[in-house]
C-alpha cells in the first residue's frame, strides 16, 4: 500500500518555510498532498483556489513530483480516510506551535486512531518566516523577496493594495 | 527503496510508552530499528545487551514483525547511512524534550542533510512514563505493573536490589 | 469556619475534563462553588443561564452533592468576599495555561492578598479536551461523545446549526 | 556616535511596568525614544496622541532626561534608519513573549542587519502588570492605583465609561 | 476529617521562598505537614535532622501553629496514607518547575488516586529565589540577608567553610 | 563615562555563536569585556586559561578592536564593580535558557540593581550550536568544521583524544 501523507494548513501564501517541508517530506512518502484549508470561520487573504493555485506554482518551481494539491474544509481526518492517507505531517517552530500541535494531534487520534501525527522542525533559517509576518512586513513597504516563492512578490503587493 | 526508520534510545529500560512508539509506527515504515545507545559516559542500569533483549522481548509480545533491535555507539547518523534509513524518529513528552529535539535535529540535519527527524506525540496516558521514573518508583517500593512490560518487573526489583 | 473554593470559568459548554475537576475538588474542600463567568465583551455559544444549567445538570448526574453553581460578571474576587470563599481553583493543561495562570494568579493576590489560588492537573486523559475543540469538532460533524455529558451531545448540534 | 535605543510598543497605556523599563534603559544608552506604535489595523483605547502625551508626563515625573516620545506606524527599522537609532529594546514578561520576541528580532534582522534587539527582564513585581491586565482591572472596577503613574487613573475610569 | 496538607521538599536550607507557602497553606488547611526528604540517593549540605531543625524554627518565628515537620525517605504517597493527608502541595516558579510537577503529580495519581496535588504560585517577589541559588551566592561571599530566615545566616556560612 | 558591557561564560571552547554576538555586542558598547568563568566546583576540557586565549585569538581574527578578555571565580557582579561596567550581556537560544536567565538576572539585580543584563537572541544559524553539542559531535568522530574558529579544531580532537 503506498505511503500518503497529508500537510495541511492555510498557506495564505504559502512561504519558503512551507516550501522546505514539502519538499523534505517528498523524499520519505510515496505521495504528498498538501491540504489547502477553507473554513468559514477565518478570513482569508488569497481566497482557496488563489491559494492552491500558488502551492501549485511553487511545487513545479520545486520540481516536486509526487505532490498533489487539494483544498478542504472539514474534518482533516474525513479528508484522509477518503484518501487512503496514513500520516499528518506538521510544522514546528516554535513551543506555543508544540502545545497546539500536541492537542490537535491528540484530538485526530479520538477520532481516527489509525492516522498518525508526525512533526517535523523547521529548518533554523525558516523559524522566523510565517505567513502573518510575510503579508505584515508586505504591508509596510518591507522587502519579501526570498521568503516567499519569486513570482508571488508583485501578486501579493497587489492584492494587499486592493 | 524501502523506506527505513531508527528510534534511538537508551531505553534502560523499555516502558510501555516506548512500545507505544514503536508499535505506532511499525505501521508506517517498510522498517523500524531500535537502536539502543550504549554510551562510554553514561551510567546504565542495564547493559546494553540487557537492553536489547527486553526490547526484543517486548516486540516479540506486541507482535511487530518488520522490526529489529541493534546496540551502537556514536553517531546516529553514522549508524544510520550503513542502513541506508532515513528517517529518525523520537517522541515527544514535554517542552523540554520539544527543545532538546529541536536542538539535536537540527545538528543532525548538519552532518547528514538527507536524513529527516520525525517527532511524534506520545498518547496522553503515556506523558507521565519515563524510565527515569520507573526506576525511582521501584526502588521505593511502588508497584510498576502496567509500566512496562508484565515480565520486565522481577528482572526490574532484582537489578536494582543488586 | 468552612472551606469553600470556587471554580471560575466560561463552561461553554462544560466537558468531562471540568468535570473531573470539580469531582477531585469536592473531596478536599466544604463547598465547591463553579462561577460561570458573563462577561459583556466575550461572545457564548450559550447564555449563562444555559451554561449553569448544563454545568448543574452535570453534577447532579456525577453525584456532587457540596457544591453550587453561580452566574457571575465582574471580578471573581468580589463575588469571593461576599461568599467568605478562600481559594480559587483553576486546572493547568498546557505552558500557555500555566503562564496565563501566573499572572491572574498575581493580579488576584495584589486585589485580595487573603485569597490563595490553587492549580491543579488536568488528568492526562483530559489534557487534549476543551471546550473550543469540542465545539470546532462538533461543527465539522465530528463525534464528541465521551468529551462532554451525554445528555448535551443533542443541544449542543442543535445550538450550532441555529 | 551617540547610543540611541528605540522603546517600541502601544503603551495603551503605559504601566508602571513600561515606566520602570524606560528608567533603567536611560542610564545605559545615550538616548531613550519610546515609539508609540499607531497601527491601522489594531483598536486602541486611547488615541496616538494621548498615549504620546502620557508617556510624556509620565517620563516628566519620573525625571528622566534624555528621552523622547514619538509616534510611528509602518516598521520600526525605517523609523530607526532615520534617526540612525542602534537599538531595540522589548521588554520580557513570560516564555510566550520570549518567542514572540525572537521572531520579531530575526524579522527585523533580515530588514535591517545593523540594528540589534536587546531584551531586558521585568522586575519581579512588575511580571503580573499589563496595559491589558489594567483595563480589564479597571473595567470591573478593580482599583488601579500604583499600577499606572498616579494622574492616568480618573482619565482611564472616564475613557472606560465613554 | 481535618484537612491536612503535605508540603514536601529538600528544603536544603529553607528559603523565605518557602516560608511564604507555609504561611499561605496553613490559612487553608486544618495541618500542614512539612516533609523533609531524605534520599540515599542525593547529596545535601545539612542533614535531615538539621534541615527539619531548621525549618521548625523558621515556623516558630512566623507563629504557624497548625503545622509539623517530619523526615521522610521514600514514597510521599505512602507517608500520606500513615497519616490521612489528602493533599500535596507544591510551588511553582517556572516553566521548568511546571512540567516536572505535572510528570510528579501524574505518577502520584497513578499510586495514589485519592491523593490531590495542588500547585500554589510563588509571590513575584520570591520568583528568583532558591536554596541552590542561596547556596550559591553565600559561597561567594554575597550577602544572603532577607533571602533565609535571619538566624541562619551564620550557620549557613560556617557550614559552607567546613 | 564609557559604556561597558560583559559577556561571561564557560567558552569550554567558543562556538561561532558566542563569535557573532561578541562582534554584534562591540558595535553597540565602548568597550566588551569577555568574563571566562573558572568555577571551582565545575569540570572543564580546557583549563581557564587555555579558554581565554582562544576567546582572544578569535577575537583577533574577527578584528574586535573595543573587547578584552579576563578569567573570573566569583560573583559577576563584584568584577563589574572593579571595573565600572554597566551591562551583562546574555545570548538566549531557547525556553530553558530564557528562564534561567531570568533567575540570574534578578538575582544579580538584587546584589547590585545599577548592573542591568540585556539578553540578545543568537542568530536562527546559531540556534542549534553549544560548546557542549561540538564536543559530543567530536568525540564522535564528527566534523566540527564551521562550528568553532578554524584554528581550534585540531587542538579540540587533540585534547578529547587526551
Amino acid at each position: 500500500m503506498p505511503k500518503i501523507a497529508v500537510y495541511p494548513g492555510s498557506f495564505d501564501p504559502i512561504t519558503i518555510g512551507h516550501m522546505d517541508i514539502i519538499k523534505r517530506v517528498s523524499h520519505i512518502f510515496d505521495q504528498v498532498i498538501v491540504l489547502v484549508a477553507n473554513s468559514s470561520d477565518k478570513k482569508y487573504l488569497f481566497t482557496a483556489e488563489e491559494r492552491a493555485d500558488i502551492v501549485r506554482k511553487a511545487m513545479n518551481q520545486m520540481d516536486v513530483k509526487n505532490s498533489e494539491v487539494c483544498i478542504h474544509d472539514g474534518l482533516t481526518t474525513e479528508f484522509m480516510k477518503s484518501r487512503k492517507a496514513q500520516v499528518i505531517v506538521r510544522g514546528l517552530r516554535a513551543v506555543a506551535d508544540f502545545e497546539y500541535e500536541g492537542t490537535l494531534a491528540n484530538m485526530n487520534y479520538r477520532i481516527a486512531p489509525e492516522i498518525e501525527t508526525f512533526m517535523i522542525f523547521s529548518r533554523p533559517e525558516y523559524y522566523f518566516i510565517s505567513s502573518r509576518g510575510v503579508k505584515e512586513l508586505a504591508r509596510n513597504g518591507g522587502d519579501v523577496t526570498g521568503l516567499i516563492p519569486d513570482f508571488l512578490g508583485p501578486a501579493l503587493i497587489k492584492k494587499l493594495a486592493d
